[in-house]
């Protein structure tokens, strides 16, 4: 690939559109072309109107860049990222995909579609199989492709692994989710200082229903839900970046600790999913602490794409009890996104340009 | 009551001997006259020698009171309240009781000896029928009660309500504890600033099996456990004070959140444990916001004593869940202990003095 | 008296709001007839539209009162207590002087009228000299009382024992701010998780300045301010409650840590302020420990409308250094403006009703 | 260089060690072949024993180094950089310097003797002059040469440009520093949620002292103190890394914040100081934004070693008024340490091996 293909970054200012511009700062495939916000800020530069709120500063190029309209004709790019608000992302979205636009999103409005993946390249790439049905069924020349909502992304990744080995039947899951997931301002300080809020509006109804289609198998063309049966209770703490998700795990077939622990362990994503740019290294990591994973001594593990699991042992009513870390600005948004475009380049799903 | 009981606090200076002191400021029945402390302590008042770590100031009486030995002699008083780390318990509390004293203690020891209730006056009083056995076993003059471990208080106090109504088989239950539940100093910033840790060691062990104890039943003097199987994942968050507990709850009889919801606001404890001083007042408030309850602004419910449920709704796989939460210092340690000691009173097992 | 005074509580919503609401549950002088709130806020009780952000539950007569209109017709008392931002207040606040009433006011809006005094009872109740003028001057047959901004009041009651003594002559001081100062939502969880916040808007002017007026002299009905020359430095930082203001002091007259220790700890307010349901006891507590003042341990001394003053030792530049904390919402806003009306009470500035 | 020079790590269990040797990981000169610990420690590998609290995993390399005792035939090394506790250090680092090592250390102990510089290669590289007066004075074949206390090092840069440009006479200092100062497991999580300490033990001292020697003058091989008089006040915050500082400089040259920025801006190390690998790019970076240096945004400029300085403005008691903030564990610990060993082997102290 002698040149990069020109991307833009749909909603860049805020948090997950700035993991969006860090990510993509010196990616060996895609180039930023356009940087596109909100009216208001429109006339300034990334710099001039964006609160940067990562820890590493600013790339260079991002800053001097002009903040363009969320349309086609002004990010002017084959392949986008959007970080848009899912109010807004309905419309906006399938302008692009009407446009002939890919668009890699984080946003929740299409994941319901039965044509639209939730792709997790470790996951389910052939999921990519639906596009085609996209295409008749929608009429876009263009594509839409989702990630998954950051608490399943790591969740689901580490039930894939014991699905595929043990039939997964029953999961209860209790996340405690960072602050960064409620994007920027947030959570207020005064909420959430020596408090935890056991309440995240929405959250729980996606997290009992993504991983089921992520699961599912694609047959002719067409989704076919999952069995598994998931039950979320949803929390918010104060942690900066990294969702912590506890595990009880009820398998169709009998299993232990010791059998779950070398499945997990040895888990390799399909193919397709392997040696691109963000491929995770190791896509699981199976912790050997009696503490861990905590989220902010492992979030940044294989660079926050890495799912880390650890604490896994007997449940006494079902099979298995883990902990699951995932950065959820990273593998749970802006990675996962970056890691789906990887993914369509190399089954040839981008335009030529 | 024309004369207060003398009581003394044993172990007096560290988080919980402190709540101790705090709750028995001004109490109707107890009047303590000695407060104890390592060998180390000694010959300095409790105001030289404690580092005082509640919001409210240390009681002015407390402040001059001499550190005594852990003994019998030196606390000189039929009732104590015991404070001690588990390691130092085994022995010093049965000092005690062999000397004639009643020990009400906070310190895990003797909650697995099947002659020593795990006593919640809201659940369980009638497990004072254990106490003759207790005597004839140990060949004590004295007797010792326990309180369950901060975090199986709340949520048994919870699950008695639903369990009379329509029986209990099946419970997972995900803490969030807070750190005044480690002690002082316990947890260090480092590890808890911008963070989770999920795990506290042998937690987990315990809140599986107390509740069983407590919802077991006395028959002719000898405890049988309860049938109801628990699974717990426990974490620490970057709370101060209160556990907040999500809770999956599978019942025997079919229900549902409705139904649930009146048991629990109805709920009364048995009549032994009412109208006494530390009785909670309601013993059960089911919290109706949805973000609801937050440890931050529900852990001083009804004192610290209530325990506050929110969030009741259907479980995919088992029948409800909810959020528990009840202040562990509070209900969950030194207020449950001075409640079972009142009981106690009242049920005319303390010795006359 | 044999009947409370009817006030009312103008934007009684807000963080400050809830603190009127709850210094005034009990009040012996003063009984809420009417809390007003904003225009989409009419219509419901308080209990529905006020999220309510303090540790102790609502009181539960204010959960059904309705929320009515900052105007004084709908407020219908002789004395309301204002927690409006400064914006609004300008012209609300007038509206009420107009009509009649007395209006202690949290608010900076008024605060650099000449005939306005930004009161502190331990320090200037004799500024109330300043009423006749401001009612010639305005021709209100009402009054504005302001108190000062949260972090001037800590500081400047100490700095008043010091003045009466000393002469101060020059001060720096460097302010570690709560939370709750800049109400709700306020401060984002991301902006102070694991860090500082070295700015707070428009903060450092005040501080350089109110000081002055409040230890300035009303000589005929006209204020001079102070000599003394502030500098301040205001940060924002992850406590709830609480101001934590270092002080470096330089006075006319040679003094050092011991002298300034016996000044402090004997401070008394000027007789007018003594005696009344607010005052503070002490008015400063000059505390022992080597480490303290600090937010979470000292803020509620004396109901948190004690000054406490701390680490008083030798200053390498000035005279004197110290720690001064002071509850931001309590002594620092709705504490001392209750205060205030109480010494306008006592003073017989309140309209007979 | 064709090899890299064989250095050892002193205590590098803890937390200033773990940054040791994060920061050597890949360093261009320096190649560590020893990690020593404390007698518990031996027989363990560094992966074993250490708990790792940085962000970053610990490098592979390190994990099966075993733990070697502290003494220059364990280290084997002609430079060891030392993270001892300073009870230790006076004696451990002596034996090493008898033993011809150079000692670049973290540690108090020295940092009083005459002939030992407090070195800061932007500020004072020429203090190495009194490195011959050090070899006469206590015979020592090898050196001892310290970096200052972590909060005395942004701020004596910063200092350094103004005093070379205006003269700095006296100096307030207020510090909000972060909890990685004080060690592991250091500050108790209790102590510090929602909450200021307001005293750091010894801090004061050190602060008020080491400026004056860092930007004093070398003449004839004897160091002169600085004429300069600093008043410090340390606090402790909920900060994980990064000192902010508070500071106001009075000037001999009448100057404003214009001429100062400029000054800063422009600010170039000597010229020995410039071109090392960890030299910092830049050394001063003066911040544009109204509310910063911040710790958790700022704190890894220039990878930690840049200085950030902000928010200047004319003081209204002396010259000026800014905010100051530096990397603890990195400018003012490890990294400064390490930048100090680049220093010595530029000017030829390393002993040839």
């Amino acid at each position: 690939m002698s040149e990069r293909i020109p991307v833009a970054v749909i909603a860049a200012t805020g948090s997950v559109g700035q993991r969006f511009v860090q990510l993509l700062d010196g990616h060996p495939w895609f180039e930023v072309v356009a940087l596109t916000g909100s009216e208001r800020r429109l006339g300034q530069t990334y710099g001039q109107t964006c609160r940067w709120v990562l820890d590493e500063p600013m790339p260079v190029w991002a800053r001097d860049m002009p903040i363009v309209p969320s349309t086609p004709e002004a990010a002017n790019a084959p392949l986008v990222f959007s970080a848009l608000p899912s109010k807004y992302a309905t419309e906006i979205e399938a302008r692009f995909a009407r446009a002939g636009v890919v668009v890699c999103t984080n946003a929740g409005a299409y994941r319901r579609d039965p044509t639209v993946p939730i792709l997790l390249p470790e996951v389910n790439p052939d999921h990519l199989d639906l596009l085609p049905a996209q295409r008749t069924e929608h009429g876009w020349p263009g594509l839409i492709v989702t990630n998954p909502n950051c608490t399943s992304a790591g969740m689901t990744i580490a039930l894939k692994a014991l699905d595929q080995a043990f039939g997964v039947r029953r999961v209860l899951a209790v996340s405690m989710q960072a602050l960064s997931g409620a994007g920027y301002p947030g959570v207020a300080s005064l909420d959430i200082l020596d408090n935890v809020i056991p309440y995240i509006g929405g959250e729980e109804e996606k997290v009992e229903w993504e991983p089921r289609k992520m699961l599912g198998t694609v047959r002719e063309g067409r989704l076919e839900l999952a069995e598994v049966r998931l039950s979320v209770h949803a929390n918010r703490v104060a942690v900066r970046d990294g969702h912590t998700v506890c595990l009880s795990v009820e398998c169709e077939q009998e299993t232990g600790p010791e059998q779950a622990a070398a499945v997990l362990a040895a888990y390799q994503p399909p193919a397709a999913a392997r040696g691109l740019p963000s491929t995770p290294d190791p896509v699981i990591l199976l912790h050997p602490g009696e503490d861990r994973p905590q989220p902010r001594l492992d979030r940044l593990t294989g660079g926050g794409m890495t799912t880390v699991v650890g604490r896994l042992r007997r449940d006494p009513l079902f099979h298995l009890k883990m902990v699951v870390l995932s950065h959820n600005t990273i593998r749970g948004a802006a990675g996962g996104s970056i890691y789906n475009a990887e993914l369509l380049q190399k089954q040839g799903w981008l335009i030529p340009h």
